[in-house]
């Protein structure tokens, strides 16, 4: 991509009506426009790192053998009131609703246990029919009274949504492990591993505990109390004596950390399957509840994280795995097709041949500095920049965005890599 | 992916509440579950063509140097009323709306003209910013009275919409061009280019025509007739005089065939740019309208109408571009562990670490036949089968969905075929 060519301009002011980190940063590098208050959509910068995001998360969803599929936002009340999560405001208090022509109203899913558990009851018939386990990326709608923290909490906002169906506990146990592993595995992936606490949270209804990744994150809406001997962290909200005697922990070794709660799992039991009859012939052919369980992620929130923790005030600083570009490639010509604008050229077009994600900032007249500065404010990890300097030497200035050093590398050396590295 | 693994199973059962063939088809072969009337899910082997399908979509936009955002559903009736597009049955007559918790009104977005001119408005600002397109696959809500013909029009699903601007009509004109050829190319990948036509069509208060991409289907809903001497076709509802004259076009020779609009593409001029402010200043710096243009595909439509066409009465018959999987291996063993058995899984196991996309029906205790007939209802392209007969020869028996005739292919020409193919 020519930065010439981009759909999006860098900007210097400060949103007014934002506070957010995340969203100020987001908003002037180009990834974002805010629609309303909560509302945000994806421009071609910030769709690309939603994407990377969401391509971590699926690899370690398929590797924990769930299928994707792809639920409506369109909800039938009469489904929803079998399990008396209808009503808003008494059962539940985010449902947006929504009227056909007929008057007859619809709901916009916030969560997807009652239509995943209707369309199991489908297929899951028999003992031999689980485990099984189901995903989908899927915008979801939730009437929040506040929108706050940017990305981090939205009215709409994709979210990844798991569901599993097992025979019992037991089995339920297995697969419940399998993907809260999965989620450990995702956060480390993206770098933050050490920052992200298994949570004990509350289990609602359904159960005694639920599991929260937390991260912590100065934006953070939470506080959690960590206990590094275990490597776990217990939500404020559930913190007391009873909690601690479970866990063995006591009060005096837990720290405090404010944190973003950047997933949840949960057991469910049959809490959906007694109410909607997903029931299943056992090996002695007598029926039994399918026992489930949900597993979400925001990736859009996790986005918001990742940009809050690896941002600073120059501008954002993407971690490589989900970075826009792999390359932010700058030349410091005077105009359009002399030496230094050709040498870069035909590095770029190098480089686009073997499929390497490059966007060359090609600006004509625009100062070494503010180049510079748009490169720090849009965060891509490394910047390999082209002056007469490195020509004389035939070499690049190769730079990670989040160090002050950078380094002299032989033009045909560092292409060599780059072009041999995506063929693999 | 093992058929005894896959979350969906097939059913003989036709639904009672569904008329057309796609609907039935899918719904059997477990490609999408109905939520209600006008609103499906799509099940893991559904969100598998659908994504093909966007894939093939997407490369095409690309190479049309669209640049691929998100925006959201929840739209700002502040923005619409500038436009005179917010009141129902007036303005328009497909809004959906929702309320937040203060009483505000919303709006779930059955286009995007207006938030994308909004958004194209900060960064278009000078003629070096132009031409420039973006498109998205987004959800889309439509209050239709009737929902009907399966996917093929419903309430809510994905649309590729791309928008571009340009500075004149004739920088318009050739961004128009470069997009119409695009539909064309991925109407011609997906296998249907001989029956999908260009039909001059209204252009609504924007221009005189617009150009639909209609496809003979006997479940369309369209009347076109096409001259197959200019290979262009005019949709029944703008046939007179004038038209025939402006195409140069006598009447006699128009043949007329029942379509379905598969893609649509608008001059829309400077209606959304001059309402919305969206100007720019040109190279003598005084300031002008952007003139903007739409280019619509329903990819689900596009499942539905390939459903329709590729289908028989045995099943679904997908072509290869967009088939689930590219092989349905068969095995008729008689038991788990048994010499057929074994023999598959190592052509199973080589084909999967080779990362090509099989499924095999692994299912003991299953006929031959009902083997056969779930693996026709399904459609995946190529049908490969194991049995004790094949192994004799160390062969497989190699079928075309489309086809009758089957062949033996020795076993290891089928796979460094498969293996090889794949890695390039």
């Amino acid at each position: 991509m020519k930065y010439t060519k981009l759909f999006t301009k860098t900007s210097k002011d400060v949103p007014a009506d934002e506070q957010s980190k995340n969203a100020q940063l987001l908003i002037r590098a180009g990834y974002i426009h805010k629609e309303m208050a909560g509302v945000y959509s994806f421009l071609p910068l910030g769709l690309k790192v939603l994407n990377n995001v969401m391509r971590v998360i699926r690899e370690e969803m398929n590797k924990a053998e769930g299928q994707e599929m792809l639920m409506s936002s369109l909800q039938d009340p009469q489904l929803w009131k079998q399990t008396n999560r209808w009503i808003d405001n008494k059962d539940v208090d985010v449902w947006f609703t929504t009227n056909l022509k007929n008057d007859t109203t619809l709901g916009l899913g916030f969560t997807h246990e009652e239509p995943v558990t209707r369309i199991a009851s489908n297929y899951i018939n028999s003992y031999k029919d689980m485990p099984k386990s189901v995903y989908q990326f899927q915008n979801k709608f939730r009437n929040e009274t506040r929108a706050k923290s940017g990305i981090m909490r939205t009215r709409e906002f994709i979210m990844k949504d798991m569901y599993s169906f097992a025979r019992d506990e037991s089995e339920h146990g297995v697969v419940y492990e399998k993907i809260k592993q999965a989620y450990v595995n995702i956060f480390k992936n993206l770098g933050i591993g050490d920052k992200t606490f298994v949570t004990f949270a509350s289990g609602g209804v359904f159960s005694k505990y639920s599991h929260e990744f937390q991260t912590v994150c100065e934006a953070g809406e939470d506080e959690i109390y960590i206990c590094d001997r275990l490597g776990l962290a217990i939500n404020k909200e559930v913190l007391n004596d009873e909690v601690l005697a479970d866990l063995g922990v006591s009060r005096d070794e837990l720290r405090m950390e404010v944190a973003s709660e950047v997933g949840n799992i949960f057991s469910l039991g049959s809490r959906f399957s007694d109410a909607l009859n997903l029931k299943y012939a056992d090996d002695n052919d007598e029926m039994r509840s399918v026992i489930m369980g949900c597993y979400g992620i925001g990736p859009a929130r996790l986005m918001g994280v990742l940009a809050e923790i690896n941002g600073d005030d120059k501008g954002l600083a993407w971690p490589s795995l989900i970075s826009p570009y792999a390359l932010h490639l700058i030349s410091l010509h005077k105009s359009e097709g002399d030496e230094v604008y050709n040498y870069t050229k035909n590095i770029y077009d190098k480089l686009i041949e073997a499929g390497v994600e490059v966007m060359w900032d090609d600006r004509s007249g625009v100062s070494a500095g503010e180049k510079f500065a748009d490169a720090d404010l849009i965060g891509i990890t490394m910047r390999v920049l082209v002056s007469e300097k490195t020509i004389k030497e035939n070499s690049l200035e190769v730079k990670e965005r989040t160090s002050d050093k950078s380094e002299l590398i032989h033009t045909e050396d560092f292409l060599s890599t780059y072009t041999k590295a995506n063929c693999e």
